[in-house]
C-alpha cells in the first residue's frame, strides 16, 4: 500500500520510517519549535503565515534552521505535493514543520546544532471533531494554571505540551469529551491546549489578551473576518464569569477552525449552536476558502 | 568497531539505529517521564531510587509504563551490563530510563498508549566539568523564571526543558561557562537546570525547599552525608542575598555529584574552591562509593 | 411531635420558629462569625476550644457578641442539654454557635450592634458521610482558589462561604460524591470546604501549614494524636504532586472526625482505604472518646 | 402605625415579621444572590437592568430563583406600589432583590433549592450622605485587599461581605466619615465597600477596568452620560498615584449617583466639591431622573 | 578658572561647595523629589512640564517644597542661564532640580521640614552615549525586577535607586556597555533605569503601560511625534518576546532623546541602527528643536 | 559650645559642618550601605556585629569601602570617643555608619569609587519613645506593602527608605503616634520601618521569617535571650490574623530595645504592658548590658 511520506533533514522518507535519534534534544528536552497549518481543497491556507510564526518561535528558542523561510515554505509545499495522490477528493491535510535543535552535543544551547528539521502531512481528522458542530462542545477550566510568560512565552509554539497535557486530563474527568479551558496564574481566561477560545457578549466579539495564549493564525482570521463582517471585537482580560454570561462561545484552531461550546463547566450557553455571530462567521470563513467547512467535516460522521 | 546498546520497547538496539518515530508523542509533545543515575566504579548508584523516582514522575503525568518497577531496573541493568565491556576501567556510565506515553493517536492523554519505553547509557562526560573542582563554577540568576507549581510541578523529570534551556542561555550571555540558577516566580533561589544548589553560611548548609526544585537524589545524599558529618542542614525560601553572603556554594547532580562554585553574578565567593564543607562532602561521597570523585574527574583534563 | 428548639437572643424557640430579620447584617452580608461541634455520646467534645475559636473569630471581625465566653459556653450546653431527650442514644448532635454583628442600621461596621447569638443543635449526618469510611472518598482541586488572607483570613470561621461552594460545585462535576480540595492562589494544597486535608508519604504525617486553611479542632487533634501514636507529622506548603504521591490521605472535620480517600482527581491512591496510619488514629480517637467512630457511622447504611 | 411590607417566597409580610429559617442558606453561607435599585420621584429606575444583573449573578452561583426575570421584576414594582403610600413625597425608596438557594438540606449545592425570593424596599437614607456633596468625602485605602477574581469574581453581587466590611473597618480608623477605597491584590485602584469609583485627570475620567470591580448601574450610568457630554472617559488599570494626582475624584452608587471626594488618604484633592466635571454629571444625571439629587439629598441636613 | 553654581536654599553656591548636611533626609533616606530636563540651543526645553512632573512627585511623597512651581521654574532658569557663559555653543545642559523634605529631626514624615531645595546644571555627556546612535544600544534584561506599584508607584521620580542600581549592574556582567531594561514582577517589560522603553513591530510603535514605568516627558515626545508622523503607537502589557522580534527598538531619555538598540540579551535586531521609524522620530525631534541631535552627540567622539 | 565631630572620608569635621556634595551618589541616589548601634552606659553595644552587616549591605551593593571591617569598628570607636566628653552621664549614643559609593562621575555602578565613608553619632532620643514602655504603642498596617526581595532584598539596610515612608505616612493618618506595621507583597506581616515585630501567642513568641525583614541585630538579641530564659520561639509566615489574636506584641530596634504594643488597628491587645514575657525579655536585656532600659528611657518625660 502506498504510504505517505515526510522530509527530515533533506531527504524524503516514508511515514513509517521517519524518525528521530533519541539523542535528538527534540525527544530528550521537546526542544523543537513547530508550526501547523492546513489545507483548504488541497491547498496550504497561509502557508507563508505559519512558516513565519515558526521563524518567530525559532527566533525567540535561538534554533537556527539552518534555512531561510522561503526555503522551509517552498519545502512544505513539496511535501504537500508529494503526498496530495494519497488524499480522497473530499478530504484535506493538516502540514506541519518542526525543527529541532538537532543532536544533543553540548549543554549550551547556544553551541548546538546543525538543526533536525522535519515535515510532514496528515489527513485532517475531522471525526474527532465534526459532532462539535452541531452539538457544540464542553469548556472545562482545570485547576492547573498555563505557564507565564515570565517562565516560557506562550506565544511560541514549542514541543513542550505537560502543561497543556495535565490540562486536558483535569478537563477529561469532568467529561470525557471535554476541551480544557486553561486560565491563567491571576486566574483570568487564557486558552485550550490547541486552540484559542472567543465569547459573544451584547454582540461583542471577546478574547482573552495576547499575553497567555498563542498568537494564533485562526484567531487573527476571526479578528479579520470579524472585522470584515462588522461585528465589534475586543481582546483583554476576561474572567470565568465572562465565560458564564457568554451568549456564544467558540474555540478557534487550525483544524476545525471555529468548533462552538454548548456548555461551560456543566453551564448551558444560552444558544442552540452555532449562534448567530458564530455561525456568521464559519460562513465567511468557509466563503473566503471555497470550503464548506462545516458540511466537509460532517460527512466523516455516520 | 563496537557500538553501545540501547533498549528501545523490547529490544537492544545499537545506539546509532535508536530512534522514535516523528509521531511518538515523546517527540511532539515532550510527554516522557525520565530519569538518570550514574555508575561508580561500573556499579549503577541508587538504580532503585532512579526508577521509583521516574515511577512518580510517570503517576504524575498518567503515563503507564507497563512494566513494574522492578522490571524497569532489572533491564536497566541489563542495559548497563549489555555496554560494561566497551567501558574503559576508569570511566563510569550515566544511565538513562525514558518512558513516553506513545504514540500520538488521539486527544485524549487518558486513553494513549501504549508507552515508549527506552533505556540506555553513555560515557560520563568528565571533561565537560572537571575544571569545576578546582576552579570553581561561576552561577548566573537569569531573568527567566523557574515554572511554578501549579503549572507543572518542578519536582518532575520530563522532556519538557524549554524553561531550563532558555535560562541556560541567558547565564551563557554573562559567561560561557556559566551554570544557571534560576530563580522562582517569588524571585527566591530555585534551581540550575539539571542540579540543585547548596549554600554554606555560617556553618549551616542552605538550599532551597522543595516546592521549586526537583526532588533530587544528589540532593538527598547531600543531607545524608550532612547528617552523617554532623554539619546542621537547613531547608527553606532563600534569595540571591544569601547567596551573595554565602562562604561556600555548589551543584549536586548524577555525574560531578558536587561542584564547587568559586562566584556568584560576578562576585567572587570568599574561600578557595572546595570551601572546607565542601570537601567533607565530596570525601565522605567518595568514601561512600569508593571512587575518589574529583580525582577521577581530573584526569579528563589535559 | 415533639420539636427541638433553639436559643436565640436569650429565647428558647422551637426550630420551625428560629429565625432572623432580613435586615438583620448575618442575612445580609453573612456579617456572622460561627463554630460547630459534636457530641459523643452525647457529651459536648472540646465545647471550650470551640467557644474560644468563635471569639477569636469575632474579635478579628470585631464582632461584640455581649457574652462572655463562658456564658457562651454555657448557654450552649443548655441547648445541648434541652435538646437530648429527642435524641436516640445511638446518635449525637453537632452543635452550633453563631453571632451576627445585629441589625442593620448603620454602615460603620464598628458602630451597629447589639449582636444577634444563635444556639443550636442538630443530629449528626452520619449517612451522608458513612460510606466514606468503607470506599474512600474522591478528592477533587476544583479550578477556583481559595481566599487569600490579604482578603479574608482563612483562619476566620464566618458566614460566608461563596468561595466554598463555587470550589465544591466544581469539585461535582468531576463526580457528585467528590469532596472538593481547594488550592491556595500559589496553587498549593489549601482545604475542603468544611474540612482539613492530611497526606501520609513515608510513614509521615503532612499537612498544610496554617496560612490558607482553618484553625481546625480536628485538625488539632490529628496533631495530638499523631504525637500520642509516636507518627511524626509535618506542617508546611505542598502541591498536588504530594496528593498524588501520597500513601494515604483523609479529610479531617467535626462530624466524622477522619474521613479516608481513595482517589484523588480520579488517581487511585495506593492503599484502601483505610490505609494503617489513618486507621490508627481513627482507632486512638474513638478510644479516646469512647465511641467506636466508624462503626457509629456504618449503623447508618442502608 | 402602618408598616412597609416586604415579598418572602410569594407572601405579603410586615417588615417586622419578614425573616428567614436559621436553617436558610443565606443566613448560613451568604448564600444569596441580590441587588438593589432606587426610585427617582416614586418611580424605580432601571428596574430590569438590576433583574438582569441579579440573574446574572445567580447564574455565575448557579441558584434557580423558580422565577423568570419578567416575574421578578413584576413583583419587585409590586412591592414598590405596595409601600408607596407610606412614602412622603419628597422621599425615595431603595428598592431590595435577594434570592438565596433555599434551605440547607444537602451539602451538594446543585441539589439545593427552592431559592428563597425576598423582596423589599426602604426609604433612602439622604441624612447618611448629603452632607458628602457639600464637603466632599474623604477616601481612604485600607491594608485589606479585594478578593481576586480567581476566588469570587469581583462583579457578582452576593452576600459575602467580610471582605469590604474588613476594608471599612480600616478606613473608619483613620476618619469615622472615611469611605474605603479597596485595593486589588496587585495594589491598584479596586472599589469602595458599595461603590465604583471615578478620578478626573486632565479633564478626562479615569476609573478601574472591571477584573476588580462591580459591574456597577451607576458605573454604566456614568459612562453613558458623559459619552452624552463629551467627556472622554478611560478603563484600565490605576494606583494610588493616580488618585494623589486627581483633580477631581467620586463615588457612584445607587442611593447618591455620586459622591465627590475632597480628601485622599488624608490629601486633600485640588477642587473645591463638586468640581466641574463631576458637577455636571450630577446635573445631567438629575435632568434624565427629573430630580435635583444634591438638593433632594441636603433637604436631610439641619 | 571659573566654576559653575548651584542654588541651594535661596543661596547660588559654586559647584565644589555645593553640599548638603549628612543629617539631611535627601542624603539620609534618599527622601528627595527630583526632575531632569535638557537645553537644546542653550533654551530648556519643557521646563514647564518638568517642574509640574516634579511637584507630582513630591504630592505623593508629602514633601512641601516651599515654593510655587512658577518660583521653581523661574529659578531653574536662572540657574541655567547663571551658567550658560561657561558653556560652548556646540554644548548643553542638563538642569537638574532636587527637593528633599529637609532636615532629619523628626521620624513623623508630616511633621518634617523645611525643604531642602537644590537646582543646578551640567553639560550634556555626549560622549557616553554618542556610539549608540550609529552602533545600537545592547538591551539585556536582568533578574531583578522593578519594584511594583503597591510599594512604591515606578511613577515617582525620587532619590531611591538601588533597584535600578542593581539592574545595572545585572546588565553590565553581560556587556559592560550594555543598558539594563527591567522587567515587572510579572516579567513583563518595564524600564531602563532612566529611560523608557519603545519597540517597532510590523510598523507600529509599542511600548509598556504606564503602571511599571515612569512618567517619562520623552516618552509623552515620542507619542506626540508618533501622532504627527501619522505612526501608529499603542501602549500595552510586552514581554521579552515583544523584544525578541522587534523590528526596530529604542530607549528614550531626556540627554539622548532616542537611541537605537541592535541588539537584546544577545539577539541582534533585523534592521541597521537607526531602522527607519526611529529616523523619522529623530528626525522630527531635531527638527522640532532646531538642533541635529545626532551630529551634536557624535562631534564629540574621537 | 563644644560641637560633636563626625568622620568623613579621614576626617573629623564638626557636625555643623558634615556634608556630603550634592554630587554624592549618596545623595543623587540613596546609593549607601549604612549601619546603626547604640552604646549601653557609654560603651558600643556589639559594634563588630554592626561593622559586620554594613559590610553585608556593602557587598550586596557591590560597594567598595575601601576599608576593612577592622578598620571601620577602629574608627567607629574613634568617633565614639571622641564625643562622648559630651555625653551627660545617663544618657548614650546612638552611633552611625554611613558608606556612598562616592561621587557620580559613570553610569556603570561596577566603576564608581572610591566610597564615602562617613560615622557619627548621635544622643539617643529617649523622648521620643519612652512613654511606649508604660502605655504601649499603636500598631497600624498600611496599605502601601513591602518592597519584596526580588526588587531589593529587604535585609540590605540602604538610603533607600520611600517605601517605609510612604508606610509610616499612612500610619500616622490612623494615630500621630501609631508605629506602623507593613505587610509583604502577600499581605503577610513584615517589618516597621525601623524595627522588627515579635508576638506572644500561648506562651511562645513569633516573629515573621527573614524574607521581607531585616536581619535584625536587636532581633537576634530577641532570639538570644528567648533561648536563655526558655520562651519558646517560632520564626514563620505570620497574618494580620495572628496580630490580632496575640497576647503581647512589640517591636525591636537598636534605641529601645523593646517597646511594647497596646494596640493593633485600634484594636486592644489584653494584657497590659509591658506584658509577662516582654517584661521577662526586657529585664534580661537590662542585666545584661547593665542598664536599666526603660528607667534610663523614663528619666527623659516630664
Amino acid at each position: 500500500m502506498p504510504e505517505r511520506v515526510a522530509y527530515i533533514n533533506g531527504k524524503m522518507v516514508p511515514e513509517s520510517q521517519a524518525t528521530v535519534s533519541i539523542f535528538d534534544r527534540g525527544f530528550l528536552f521537546g526542544d523543537v519549535g513547530y508550526d501547523v497549518g492546513r489545507t483548504f481543497a488541497h491547498k496550504p491556507f497561509k502557508l507563508e503565515a505559519h512558516t513565519a510564526r515558526l521563524l518567530r518561535t525559532l527566533k525567540y528558542m535561538r534554533i537556527d534552521p539552518g534555512l531561510s523561510a522561503q526555503e522551509i515554505s517552498k519545502l512544505s509545499l513539496q511535501v504537500i505535493e508529494a503526498n496530495l495522490p494519497l488524499l480522497d477528493s473530499q478530504e484535506d491535510y493538516t502540514f506541519h514543520q518542526r525543527v529541532s535543535r538537532g543532536l544533543y552535543t553540548t549543554d549550551n544551547p547556544l553551541a548546538g546544532g546543525p538543526a533536525t528539521v522535519i515535515l510532514y502531512c496528515q489527513p485532517v481528522k475531522f471525526a474527532s471533531f465534526a459532532r462539535g458542530y452541531t452539538e457544540g462542545i464542553h469548556l472545562v477550566t482545570p485547576s492547573v494554571r498555563r505557564t507565564p510568560p515570565q517562565c516560557i512565552d506562550p506565544r511560541v509554539k514549542i514541543h513542550n505540551k505537560a502543561n497543556h497535557i495535565l490540562a486536558d486530563i483535569e478537563a477529561k474527568l469532568v467529561d470525557p469529551k471535554a476541551y480544557s479551558l486553561m486560565l491563567d496564574v491571576n486566574g483570568h481566561l487564557a486558552e485550550n491546549s490547541s486552540a484559542n477560545v472567543f465569547l459573544v457578549r451584547e454582540g461583542k466579539l471577546l478574547t482573552p489578551g495576547k499575553l497567555f495564549v498563542l498568537e494564533g493564525i485562526s484567531r487573527e482570521m476571526v479578528f479579520k473576518l470579524a472585522r470584515d463582517l462588522g461585528i465589534p471585537i475586543e481582546e483583554g482580560e476576561l474572567t470565568p464569569y465572562d465565560l458564564y454570561m457568554a451568549e456564544e462561545a467558540f474555540l478557534t484552531t487550525t483544524s476545525p477552525c471555529i468548533l462552538p461550546a454548548s456548555k461551560v463547566n456543566g453551564v448551558p450557553l444560552p444558544r442552540k449552536v452555532p449562534g448567530p455571530i458564530t455561525q456568521k462567521l464559519l460562513s465567511a470563513w468557509s466563503a473566503l476558502v471555497g470550503v464548506d467547512i462545516v458540511q466537509q467535516a460532517l460527512r466523516h460522521l455516520k
